[in-house]
């Protein structure tokens, strides 16, 4: 029998309030990569899945578990913990394999929220780029995409209508010069997303999408040099704000759920307005100063 | 207390089935314009916001009720119909004060669903305009959207975080030779839902959005010179296939839903893939014929 | 015989240069709509299309013309003023047939340089537009290049692989809160361009594009509010600064020449990298402010 | 002293015609990468380069150098021919050095018109890469251009104002199922363009662009899949037809040349009007046999 009971959630747009589930998740399953911490987009978007019903398995690459942190989401969850390198195919197959064992089925969702920015963290600027940090960054931050949906394809492992989700940043259509190659790394994800996209919607109609995201003070995220002055333009270039972690974990319910079936091969911006904001007051009046 | 319980509709995705309710809407209140009959996407928004928990006021041009239509759509949602012509000021005014009275306070979500090209009807070849028709296909199809826009700003009727949606077609982009003057006035549309969401984003935190959708055989729709076989173009051209008006009226649940609230100022492509495919097999293989 | 004689200008890019006639023009017709005065951009690009060498007619609503400024530019490009008001049928049909007497042929190129903010004029903010002259500012801004590709598509009067090329701003694209009203009607006007671009193209080749040009400080574009702190702003956001009504003259020839035959339906930025840029290090400077 | 002479070229838009040259690159110095034989737009707009009065220097990959038909072109436009693998940053600066050395001074465009698709060669279709190809297919095809500019960049090889342009197709943007992988190589290609423009820009002027052209039945793009019922789907969706090899070359010249100063981090589309047609009445007809 069905029932909706109310969830305390810590923080939810920075008041404290008392959410319900909608069960719109009810009865599917979904593999989450890339939850490092409780600041990730994953990790929220993880707890939001599981109030609405999914089951979930957990996935990051073996380094980045070191500190232990996922098994605290993995216990709130009640999911297990995969570890998985998605540049190396073995581990996704893996991956997959185990989820399936562990649902006792096909697959309905997966978020992939992974990237890295080799030539950024050491320091290269976007013209000085090491072409053998650019190819790393490519696999891990894009190619990964499309290992994750091949990996899907060959073992059948979707459900027909499954939704699949990218996470990524509007310097793939416009330039943000701190981005550095990252802007790169996210045109060819978005491309894959579509391309990919294509192929399973014809013959699974699993669809596929990327998510553009406001800018979000992750651990991930907060390495970026200048950083801070961004977020604070990006607020104000944005009509409603920037959009939270939390934003959006509700927005990516919503695209795994079967209310958005027809949605495929998009860039969807959730931001709070920035990307069709040419500018707004607040900025001309800091022009002004 | 709450309670979920299941619904049956008659058609969904083309077969019976029975679908519940996830409250998305619960304690929202909407006004629906639009609903011409029950092919209308407004129609099916209707019934789905209802069954998702939403309060609904309906509202459609004078002319366009004198079938009777509607009442049957306003008996089975328990939702008032107020009519007004998105022309006049005094009319949209009167129906936000009818609403607002109705619902004993103030509005969260608003589907435009109104054109009405009145050179198509006179069956006026794009480049043989008149130009006194094009006036009045743009006030009814698109500065209507402003109007009611600005009734209810001036009125303050939209509650914080309340989200507006208008229907439009992917010809505001690209050319369909048959779709004629409609093209321009659905840029047009687009134009005045980023405009106004700007500002009532930066005032209220209201968003405003427009749905792109696949074509459907609703009776307006169904007007349009060579319909089927752009219908069938167009399902050719989509991975998933078209997106029906059912499944459109699910993607409207989402977005008048507290689950999208930083989504504003954006054009939504809700039509199985069609806006970022360039070509199919199927559509390759006809051409060879 | 051909000559290419070195010319003077007395200002270009800010610097006194000796530039000289490449004869892309040579032999060409062509009709300027809009050139006010000096600072115009149609005044730049009617002398720099005489210079390329082109045969002209100016043309403008007689309500301008009142200052009599045209009349030093038709003594420089030695070309006759056809008044016309372009809401006006009556207008636009003797416009083109005088420029065909006066050419003793077809036409080869058009610029559509005319816009008017009804509204803005009058001091209202965009949520509190005035629809009558909402209606105005799109006749003339918008609907006006319809009209004129209708007279000559009803007169055959351009000759094939012709180019019409009509002013824009990427404020159709994003929302500049103080650009108000023509955000819409340059919205309006580029679906215009694409839609008779169509069918201009299959029947006679010929092309229809929209430049969308840097904000560039004409008596007309210096009437609009908060002018200053946006120029400035567009400046800090263009890699290359903003673009001036001599670069914007120098794009125009390049594109009634037969050099861009197989362009048209576009929106073509010539803004200096503004429309690609998110953010530059300068502009997140003046932020940390 | 000036003097313009009138050419002869052998086809011209598929009619003999006497064209003369403008000069518009009198005085410029260019690199032109990817001239394979003469059905490729490299090898076209050498030729047009050449004719519109610039001095250049030729350059493709050792390997596809070996049957000499580049020799032919270098005799025709009278320039040395500079082998460099672009993947090679030893070769890349030989290349310029070559260049200036040759030229006696620094160059002013370059045409990167270089491309590879690993996966198309072997027959790999786009859910079953190989990823080792994949990598190569964006070094060659993607990363390349990040390598000349880069190159550039570090021997300040480029004067102010300077232009480069790659060609691309609008796969990037929008699925076409037998473009492969070839469609993410050039989504990441555009987006090397803009983030080297914006730098390139703001420290030298230096303009980056894309030209996303019609299929073009060169040697390269024939061998791709089921090419010839696209090159037909593509010329009934465009309203002028595809644009030729000779198209593109003028383009180029305008690209190159001083008119243009302010365009930058653009993709243009070069393409008869497909990239904003949605559907045309040929189409149509052959959907309903």
């Amino acid at each position: 029998m069905l029932y909706i009971y109310p969830r305390k959630r810590k923080t939810y747009n920075k008041v404290q309030t008392t959410i319900m589930s909608y069960n719109l998740l009810k009865g599917k399953k979904g593999i989450i990569f890339g939850a490092l911490d409780e600041k990730s987009i994953a990790w929220r978007t993880a707890l939001r899945c599981h109030e609405e019903g999914a089951q979930l398995v957990l996935t990051n690459a073996p380094v980045a578990m070191r500190m232990g942190e996922i098994n605290k989401l993995a216990e709130a969850v009640n999911a297990p913990v995969i570890p998985a390198d998605v540049t190396n195919m073995d581990d996704l197959k893996k991956l997959f394999e185990g989820a399936m064992a562990h649902f006792g089925g096909k697959i309905d969702f997966v978020l992939h929220s992974v990237a890295m920015g080799m030539n950024v963290r050491k320091g290269k600027h976007y013209t000085d780029l090491d072409y053998n940090f650019s190819q790393k960054t490519l696999d891990i931050s894009s190619l990964s995409l499309h290992r994750v949906l091949k990996t899907a394809w060959d073992m059948d492992a979707l459900n027909e209508w499954g939704s699949v989700a990218a996470l990524t940043y509007i310097a793939a259509q416009r330039v943000f010069p701190d981005y550095n190659e990252m802007a790169d790394a996210k045109a060819l994800l978005e491309s894959v997303a579509r391309s990919f996209g294509y192929h399973y919607g014809v013959r699974k109609k699993v669809r596929v999408n990327t998510v553009s995201q406001s800018p979000v003070k992750t651990t991930a995220g907060g390495g970026v040099k200048g950083f801070d002055g961004f977020m604070s333009y990006a607020e104000k270039m944005s009509p409603l704000g920037n959009a939270s972690a939390d934003n959006c974990a509700d927005y990516l319910v919503t695209l795994f759920s079967d209310l958005t079936k027809m949605v495929t091969m998009q860039n969807l911006f959730h931001d709070g307005g920035f990307s069709f904001t040419g500018v707004t007051q607040e900025v001309i009046e800091q022009m002004e100063k």
